[in-house]
């Protein structure tokens, strides 16, 4: 294919895919909030017309609330980057410009899925005091704004980076610059993933310190129900889910995007040559498959949420959950026969790829091998995400059998509830491990890296129903903050249960992709030390198997800190809070309004403090090893962080999902204890349940999620620093 | 050295070991008890004298429990090891023959150490009645008899199995025979491992399903205190001490010790040749060298124990846990110029490592390569001992930050619990690593064996303080049932809370053990497949990458179904528990006896049906992978299920060690709010911490454990297997 060919093509695909959320941006702020809403008049009487005022107030402190821990974290973040900018000048500038883009990509994309967030959140809530259909409308529209914006903003701003580095550096058929400009266009993934170092650490640890805060103070002291508004931490509460949910899993999902756009670029220019009548070559259009297939896919996917959002009606609360997977689902069986199509039209009729000492590696290759690979990813995708769903949603025996065993106890609620997270690793883990093999035989890593992009090819629709998660949550929280009626509090949980398990679902995508994004990163890195000291990654080499133990173990301290840090800043919450009533007992009494900008400033303060340690593990111990045990010692670390980790990172957040679940499952009112008796809010077996929730919480929303940075960002920066390690090694010889 | 001056002083060390172990034996059963015993007239009069009745009572049917379950055990056990047995004829008959003998020794020693147990249990609550000193000395000397007997009984066996087949089918000077002699002496080491699963995971079930069925229903519903006479599920829960904690970890360590042995001789038989006047030889004798160490070990660890059984008093509550620490400190200092004067003398004074190809792996080793890699095995055992001691035990900060956590409920409890489990994998991997990276470097797969004994070398006095535990744990329920006073729970209290601690250091051997003796087997699998298959086990093979995938995910489908197996028989007690207090209300009202032999049955029937699912994991999972897929993949499977198995086992066993003592320290009245108010039984805080060990007890005494035997089992049946493999692979071609 011609590169200008695929530039319009990826270009046209962007611009649609900008356009749709604009459009959908637009759609959600065009509800104009009063109490004198059409159809609503007879609903709304009296004392009615005042929660209106209430819910417009609150949804406006918590955007307050989250633009001002972005503001903090942007600028504690920008100053981490300009030092590693300035640091990466001496590997080249041109990797220094494509790291602060790619840094800056993923903040604007961050701040923009936060700010359609935040005026989707309340009036989700208002829409659902008129039908529940609106309800879903809003929130997941809301969710598409950031799902279309993402994906398309990193994609054009990529191409852009591609245009201007070949036209400034390559010249026509010098494949050595070709190849060496990926290597700088690859630091556009190193700079995606340290920003979301800080937005899935630091937001998961502000999420989670105000929740458990919030819930140890409120629920368990108290007696407060969730979302009280006499919580002064209810607020903080709210702004975390969308730190933690939308910018941190838009930061994560960017960086795997971004990475494995990168690995296949990096690997496909090294090694991937067309044959054309005899002759070894490869220009820089016949590169740009990866590429084709993340438009493409904004173009299915626009196609596939339009469905939902113009002819599907949600009319029942049991076609939510149902409709959210559809969406899965529609756009998986509509990619399939483009990805294959594309592979046809943008890869080499035939070609092969060659190691880096020029002698084939892998022969006879076709288009086909490509597609097996991309489809094998897309598929295995969404084969993790519905199984997902059903370890983690209460429609399905394994969270009831969860739920069951809070009729015995928090003990047994809490041993269920963590066999079921370990148990949920195998399907997944069966996935990923599958997809590797049959991808590395037919392609090396560049198949690792198309399985990746495969699976994130309906990313848009991936993130969009992710992001509808805390959309609907806060609509929940909101709704009781404002004391909307019953029925509004039914329809907005409804919404909420299905957001957590499309949460974990959006969850088990993103570990899948980091899986095989570490993987074909790692493979980069391992053909860069090859090149450099010709030896092979061996498990019985003693320094790799001893640092393969100590990779495993990375992972488990990795969870520890951002565990201990949930801990520690959600006890300071629980002193404000604590300090709060005791101070102000009108605030309980519910003639006084809470400070909720101290427990703001308070989350915001101790969740970039808490980041420090666990962000210094993930990058000063890959440098560390590299300097001094040597090139070889990495090439342990790495594999062994990344099969270790993903395991914790899948039953982490299933198990957190599945105790929330088995919550909502208590509170829906479907739970019977073995009298046949239902048992609700308020029963012992309800606060069985409510502690394994708050188990759950760290588990499922800062460590979990957080260890796919850990075993991505460190393979990245692995990659950036393999020369150096090679040169170094200080401590240990071969 | 000559083979028979080794013989000579191994003989010497067993019968002294036994004599030892005899002596002790003796001196726990002069302990007569009746209620007129010297110095106690005193202070049992009328009534007193019944509770002595009861003791003796308890004592015995917790005796009749224990031998139901190892003939019910051991019945099931033997129909399976028949059958292996039978299959490995086709090995060869010498396999066979080593393979039940092995299997055999463990099942001895189980029934030994259950006896001394189930005698010295009643007898410590009875001294504990006249002195804390006396109840100390009873429950030492009782460990004590179940380590030496353990270890010099083996050694012997072993030690009687190479004569004979020495004897039999090796001629002077044959190396090749020599060579396949210790190819069929290796099965004592499987028979070993596969009585151990029946022991470790059969055993961890029963206890924690009599454990935690007794707590949900007499502590959640009934509010009975622990280990209450009217719980008919108490004597099941303390029969299930001396099953798990004494017969399973002995099989345990057993396996351990005969696998690492079996490997050092396998490994040494193939590759280390003396260089004699220029030629590379090697004879029997010369390959004695870590038996004598062994061997020593007993020796020296009698004068140890013969310091706390004659001449260290016990006399307060604060000493117990330091004389027991003491006791591994001793044994290490003084073991460790042993070994090194033993390594001069056993070995060759030159002499090489040779590949399966004859060429020269390394050269120019000395006696110093070898014995430092049993001193730093030595060495990290202690560090890994002492470091779990620091975790669990509620003397040092992290216990009691977990206690404290309690104040703001179980979640908290349990968040803390968990990070602490997850922290503390840190230094024991460092360890692990650093030990296998050293002794891989200098001796290659030998050294990782050699360290492996040498962690082992004193295994007697670990095996002694790990089993003094659940005497002391059973003598506190004793006291409990038989409503002694109430100074003598203190003191019961006491030896338990730092049984617990030991239980975790012994855990800690186990682990650490574990890890290297699965590293030597896989060292033996791998050059067998060599010799077949001239292949490298690369970690970007893509069968390698893959199934390094799935065995990482085996720990936790092992434990997930460990842990459901809990749950599942648990709650068969419970139901049990309920039917008796339900149709026998003179129980609760305590004038009817329980039918506690009912419970015993149910957790004997349980525990041996629910360990089918994790025992075929283990078995079924290698052999098919190895059959379908080939051996390069068992090349990955094996080490993926190391480096995840062993940070979990860790994890769990400290976790629910640490949670066990956070209640204790609770119970003690050491915890104060922060308000400085004493928060003990029966408080908030104080229900907080029993959710906590309830959760503690399947991690800590079933799953966790239980993975030792995951990693080694699966290990040496490769091993093995592995010409099989070669031969197989039906699905997968390289």
């Amino acid at each position: 294919m011609e590169f200008v060919t695929a530039l319009v093509l990826i270009f046209i695909a962007c611009g649609c895919g900008i356009a749709w959320a604009i459009f959908n941006w637009i759609a959600v702020h065009k509800i104009e909030i009063h109490h004198k809403h059409e159809g609503l008049t007879e609903k709304l009487q009296g004392a009615e017309q005042e929660k209106i005022e209430t819910l417009l107030e609150i949804g406006e402190h918590i955007s307050e609330g989250a633009q001002a821990f972005l503001k903090e974290e942007y600028t504690d973040c920008s100053v981490f980057i300009a030092i590693m900018a300035v640091a990466l000048i001496f590997v080249s500038p041109w990797s220094t410009l494509a790291f602060v883009l790619g840094a800056a990509t993923s903040m604007l994309c961050g701040y923009l899925g936060m700010a359609i967030a935040t005026a989707a959140n309340f009036r989700t809530a208002f829409c659902a005091i008129r039908s529940l259909s609106d309800a879903f409308q809003m929130a997941y529209r809301g969710g598409c704004v950031m799902g279309f914006l993402l994906v398309s903003i990193s994609l054009s701003i990529l191409s852009l980076i591609i245009i201007i580095y070949n036209s400034v550096l390559v010249e026509e058929g010098d494949l050595d610059t070709l190849i060496s400009m990926f290597d700088y266009v690859a630091a556009y993934g190193l700079g995606g993933s340290t920003f979301a170092l800080f937005g899935r650490v630091g937001g998961g640890i502000y999420t989670k310190a105000a929740d458990v805060g919030a819930d140890l103070v409120g629920k368990v002291e108290k007696n407060l129900p969730e979302d009280s508004p006499k919580n002064p931490a209810t607020i903080a509460d709210n702004v975390g889910d969308n730190v933690g949910d939308i910018a941190g899993m838009g930061a994560d999902l960017f960086g795997s995007f971004a990475e494995s756009t990168c690995a296949a670029l990096v690997v496909s220019s090294t090694q991937l040559r067309a044959i054309d009548e005899g002759v070894l070559n490869i220009s820089i259009g016949q590169l740009m498959y990866p590429l084709m297939v993340s438009a493409f896919g904004i173009g299915i996917c626009i196609l596939v949420s339009g469905y939902a959002v113009f002819i599907q009606k949600v009319t029942d609360i049991h076609k939510i959950e149902s409709t959210l997977k559809q969406q899965l689902l529609l756009s998986t069986v509509a990619l399939s026969p483009i990805i294959i199509g594309i592979s046809y039209w943008a890869l080499p009729a035939d070609y092969v790829m060659i190691q880096a000492d020029g002698t084939t590696q892998l022969e006879n290759l076709k288009p086909w091998h490509a597609f097996v690979c991309s489809l094998m990813g897309l598929w295995s995708g969404l084969l993790i995400g519905y199984f997902t769903e059903y370890m983690t949603s209460h429609s399905y025996t394994p969270v009831r059998e969860v739920a069951k065993a809070c009729g015995t106890g928090a003990a047994t609620n809490i041993i269920y509830g963590l066999a079921l997270g370990y148990l949920s690793t195998i399907v997944p883990i069966i996935s990923i491990a599958v997809t590797a093999l049959l991808s590395m035989k037919l392609l090396s890593f560049y198949g690792v890296a198309l399985a990746a992009l495969g699976m994130l090819s309906n990313l848009t629709i991936g993130l969009a129903i992710d992001a509808y998660g805390p959309i609907s949550d806060n609509a929940g929280g909101i709704a009781e903050m404002s004391e909307l009626g019953e029925d509004v509090r039914t329809s907005t949980d409804a919404l909420d249960a299905a957001g957590n398990t499309t949460a974990a679902i959006g969850k088990g995508f993103a570990i899948g992709s980091a899986a095989l994004v570490s993987l074909s990163l790692y493979g980069g890195y391992l053909t860069r030390i090859q090149t450099y000291k010709n030896k092979d990654a061996k498990i019985d080499d003693p320094i790799i198997f001893a640092m393969l133990l100590i990779g495993a173990m990375l992972p488990y301290a990795f969870s520890a800190f951002t565990m201990k840090s949930v801990g520690k800043a959600a006890l300071q919450m629980v002193e404000e809070v604590r300090r709060q009533l005791h101070e102000h007992p009108g605030i309980y009494a519910g003639t006084e309004e809470p400070d909720f900008r101290a427990c703001i400033a308070i989350s915001t303060k101790a969740s970039l403090k808490e980041m420090i340690p666990p962000g210094l593990l993930v990058i000063v111990t890959p440098t560390a090893v590299g300097l001094f045990f040597g090139p070889q010692a990495v090439a342990g670390l790495l594999p062994g962080a990344l099969i270790s980790g993903v395991q914790m990172a899948i039953s982490a957040s299933n198990t957190g999902g599945a105790w929330d679940n088995a919550k909502k499952y208590i509170e829906a009112g479907f739970y019977k204890n073995d009298a046949g008796e239902v048992k609700k809010k308020g029963s012992d077996e309800h606060k069985a349940a409510v502690i394994g929730d708050t188990v759950g919480d760290p588990l499922k929303d800062t460590s979990g999620p957080s260890l796919n940075i850990l075993i991505k960002l460190m393979a990245i920066l692995s990659l950036v620093l393999a020369e150096t390690f090679c040169k170094t090694g200080w401590l240990y010889s071969e």
